[in-house]
């Protein structure tokens, strides 16, 4: 389907274009780019309503600041959309996530208008103050701007950032995007006190207010002269150095203003451009302006999918049988299950409440479930807090955001042995998000650390069975159960609860001189290629071995009893996964077998479909089948089978 | 020695008995206290400026709070030995951080008013607010403290924490130890603001001032009624609500007070403990309090060692030849020569400037070398910033705390592939700061990360020589030098620089049948154990591999070519670590050796000196030795050998 770009859009192939047009053609361009991005994201799908609130700001932006000189770092960089049109990517932009095309994330290797790669959240203050101080070692009079959304300034590394910027003396700007949203709403005190100044009663008003009338203040009987001096001094003082949190910090705050009124935005930024030091410009902009669906339901605009962008109909696949859930929703309609059986439960979220699906349990038990926004550390050892207390907490956190809270997990919950269920969504490849995305290295990164129990369910039903024996007093232990992105395999998947022992694995079937050990849901690649491999002769042993930690000690001696040839498959890393574990138990018991370890290679793995991703790492089911033929290739006995 | 407590405190059992004296007795429980920490630390050694300053606020805490039922959380616990001394462990505090004795820091299987293990800073809020939480949950009248200094405030989690407190509504008092000081002084824009609040010309004054003189406002022309009701209205609000740091996060904010001050701190506490709903009390206090050489030199007393305590003179042991010295100070020296001559090198730490001697260069250099505060996580972006603009950055950062930057590594650094210099400090075992501390996990956390180069030097020369390695231009890769508390091996350390290619490992020694397969400063180990084993006809192989990524692949293929029994040695752990990293390597090139990995074992390991705890862990020279003659039992050379 061909897309075409508004005419000045269309024009414009690098900021030094859009720089030739007159302050009145940036409404057009506003519009025209926030038209592209609607078309495009509408057929081929992507992040939405975050780059639609910001189009003023990357037109305002560009036009003013010298860039790729001058240096932008966007936030969460899904909100770079209108950035990369303007910045040479515009007839690129149709293959935004895809395979081999763009990222949907500013990425340095991809332009050099990308300064700084960004997908997690709450980097861009730190990174744009290492250029700003770059910049004044050096001498050069580049300027850094970070763009940040007041969801992201709730995690603990933006604020210490910012404790650094107020005193650092160098030259940078921080633009405060306040739109109230992370992908769900934003909670926190933060989020009130930005409300609060941006509310009609504005803290700006009552600046003007007091400043208009301490000119005018009378002086008379029980009012000296020196008391009126004495009172402007202090509220000058409260007004302009600690009446403001960021000015708490050092930090010359400026706002809020209108972040859709180009405007207003083009002369703030020309004036700030010229003001040195650490600063801040507050904006208030709407998620998805400009697209009315989108500006009433942020969250479901979030990342929509593909859409009519008329009707706004959002496009489903039907079925006509019933279709495996997602394992987020296994999670989230579990978790209610247990919790209403057992009083200890509370689960935790750091603002993924829909991705998480734990907004099921904090709608039905809202003194039960918390969303403590975009702090995985505080997720983390509050989650431990509450542990002290005898409660049985879930703190849901994706695999890779859980590598911010890693401290926490060994410092608090690890080390002090408390029975908190990290249950880790997103684990293994997440596909279009890429390689900042890919819950790679979870496992190496808590399989080093003592006490912690690690399990992958294979399907829903094990993972429903995994999060009832964790819960369980029984259990003394920090209980990880890691699951992928995106749908299981079973339409049946409300099964009734049965404990698991720990440690313990499952043998799925025998099988004829070699095996495959596989850890979570590739055990179902692991199953189709068994079946495959079948109509080759072939014959592989298959155990789900669903612990990495502890290990089914048991089994593995019959495995290494039985088989001299042992292919192993995980959803992970090779380097220090699941099956480097297994040649840790080789190791210690003398066990020779060869061994191949399929999962993600020691590489950064880029962007695209999981079936793309699974079949370029090499551990879909066809590769395993691959792998096994290879491997059988020495075997004498399939060898006399496949000759005669 | 007999160290004798003195009366009032000798009765202290529990904090009941405490809570039988009368106010007046508190003055010298706390005089006695205090005499009492000084006399035990000057001889049986410890942290000690730390503890000293909260002497009164231990002491108020425990004659107000219903301790344990109410629950009391010590940041960075190293500040709890008042609280230890109070609660039952006073006779047993000469045993404080020995082996088998107390721990350093509260530790909840010690006691049970060790409501939470605190070793790393800025946890503390986070665990509070969970057991404040929980008790809001449990409808139980449970009192939850955290106990925090404004050095531990400037860590990111601290604010996370707030920021969830301030619309948690949960019960919890939050107490805010400002003595302007970490280990080394604070710095950043937050210490600023606390100081400016808590100068002569305090918050507090103003508020008083403008809050009385509204009261005497006159009405007249030019100010009717109307404006001056407004006026009120701006500035009340302003004072309350956005006027304060923490009261912008909707955090009750009281003081600042006298924290030396026993009678107002008890006053002040009984009053709070009655205030629902999240609270902060700024208290300003001396570190080193009651110790004048202690209050004069801060950093100097934050754990001095033995020394006499009524002239103050810190022990050293002299020695006749000149000794080895600190990995630290080869760092702080080195950085300083290679700084010199490569103007790109910059250093970060985070509030570790004498810890990890980066002092010397932010004294020589101080516009290229910079302390961030308590805030590893802003350290490794900003590091990362600083690398995109062409800088060689090293941040120094301890193992242990390398974990809380741990996203920052992975997504900021290694993904984007910026040459940035992790010097990881106090790697391995720490001895006695305990599990907490330990820099256990580094390799394993840090070997499943693509693109990073990790190395350990087995001394002084080694280290210089990465350090110069990473910092050359040819280096286009995230480089870690992991390396250990104290002291090296070479008194004549400043030698001249080489490079070493990345990857490379060393042959120190040729053998027979066995080889050792040393990482970092346990090759020392290897070369002892190597000469005891000599006595006993045993001739192992020796290679020191200095990097575990990249593997020496081709010295490794020599080492499988000729050795079927292998000891791999490192100071981290056995699981996903440098031996793993070999078993992988075997697996595969089809290698079959007998393999025994020596290292920090998958238990959480106590506190204790370093001698005791390698010996403990099974990797010292003797366990390496005893490691090698069990191996070479069943060789037939061997047995010959002792049998003839």
């Amino acid at each position: 389907m061909e897309i075409t770009p508004g005419p000045l859009l269309r024009m414009i192939d690098s900021p030094d274009d859009l720089k030739k047009l007159s302050r009145e053609q940036l409404h057009q361009v506003c519009d025209e780019l926030r038209q592209y991005i609607i078309d495009v994201v509408s057929v081929y799908g992507g992040h939405f309503a975050a780059s639609l609130g910001v189009v003023e700001l990357s037109v305002a932006l560009h036009y003013i600041y010298n860039t790729p000189y001058d240096q932008l770092v966007w936030d969460v960089g899904h909100q770079a959309y209108g950035h990369k049109i303007l910045t040479g990517r515009r007839d690129n932009f149709i293959t935004n996530r895809k395979y081999k095309g763009l990222s949907g994330f500013p990425k340095r290797s991809e332009s050099e208008y990308d300064t700084f790669g960004v997908g997690h959240s709450s980097t861009s203050i730190s990174a744009a103050l290492g250029m700003a101080m770059a910049a004044k070692y050096k001498n050069e009079n580049r300027k850094s701007v970070a763009i940040i959304g007041d969801g992201a300034m709730t995690a603990g590394m933006a604020f210490e950032a910012l404790n650094h910027a107020g005193v650092a003396d160098a030259d940078m700007l921080v633009i405060l995007n306040d739109n109230c949203m992370s992908i769900d709403p934003n909670v926190g005190a933060l989020k009130e006190y930005l409300t609060d100044i941006s509310t009609s009663h504005t803290y700006n008003k009552l600046r003007d207010d007091v400043w208009n009338m301490l000119g005018k203040l009378p002086v008379g009987k029980n009012f000296s002269r020196d008391m009126a001096s004495k009172l402007e001094t202090s509220v000058k003082g409260m007004v302009s150095k600690s009446s403001n949190l960021f000015e708490s910090l050092k930090i010359r705050y400026f706002g809020p203003i209108d972040g859709h009124n180009i405007t207003k935005l083009v002369d703030t930024l020309k004036d700030l451009r010229n003001i040195p030091g650490p600063k801040l410009l507050h904006i208030v902009t709407v998620k998805g302006k400009g697209y009315a669906l989108a500006e009433k339901d942020q969250t479901k605009w979030h990342a929509p999918g593909l859409f009519d962008k008329v009707t706004g109909e959002i496009y489903k696949k039907t079925f006509e049988t019933p279709q495996p859930p997602k394992y987020q929703d296994v999670f989230g309609h579990t978790i209610v299950e247990l919790a209403e059986k057992n009083a200890k439960i509370m689960g935790i979220t750091p603002a993924m409440p829909s991705g998480s699906s734990l907004k099921i349990m904090m709608e039905k038990m809202p003194d039960r479930a918390f969303d403590v926004g975009i702090c995985e550390q505080h997720a983390a050892t509050l989650s431990a807090g509450l542990a002290t207390q005898g409660l049985r907490v879930f703190c849901n956190i994706y695999s890779s955001f859980t590598q911010r809270a890693y401290d926490q997990v060994v410092h608090d919950i690890a080390i002090q042995k408390l029975p908190v269920v990290m249950c880790l969504d997103r684990a293994g490849l997440v596909g279009e998000d890429g390689p900042t995305h890919h819950g790679a290295y979870d496992i190496p990164f808590f399989r080093c650390i003592p006490n912690m129990i690690i399990s992958a369910p294979m399907n829903e039903q094990e993972l429903r069975n995994l999060m009832y024996t964790a819960q369980l007093d029984s259990n003394e232990y920090p209980f990880v159960i890691r699951y992928p992105r995106g749908e299981g395999v079973m339409p049946q998947w409300k099964t009734p609860f049965e404990a698991i022992t720990v440690g313990k694995g499952r043998k799925l079937k025998d099988g004829e001189e070699i095996a495959i050990l596989s850890l979570g849901h590739p055990g179902n690649f692991a199953t189709a290629a068994i079946r495959e491999l079948k109509t080759a002769g072939i014959n592989p042993a298959h155990y789900d071995m669903r612990f990495v930690k502890p290990l089914d000690e048991a089994l593995l001696h019959e495995v290494f009893g039985k088989y001299q040839k042992v292919v192993t498959v995980e959803d992970g890393t090779v380097v220090g996964g699941f099956g480097s574990a297994i040649l840790e138990f080789m190791s210690r018991h003398g066990y020779h077998a060869q061994v191949k370890m399929l999962g993600i290679p020691d590489r950064i793995v880029e962007h695209g479909t999981l079936k793309e991703l699974h079949r370029e790492c090499g551990y879909d089911a066809a590769a395993i089948a691959e792998t096994v033929k290879e491997m059988m290739k020495d075997s004498v006995k399939f060898n006399t089978l496949i000759a005669g």
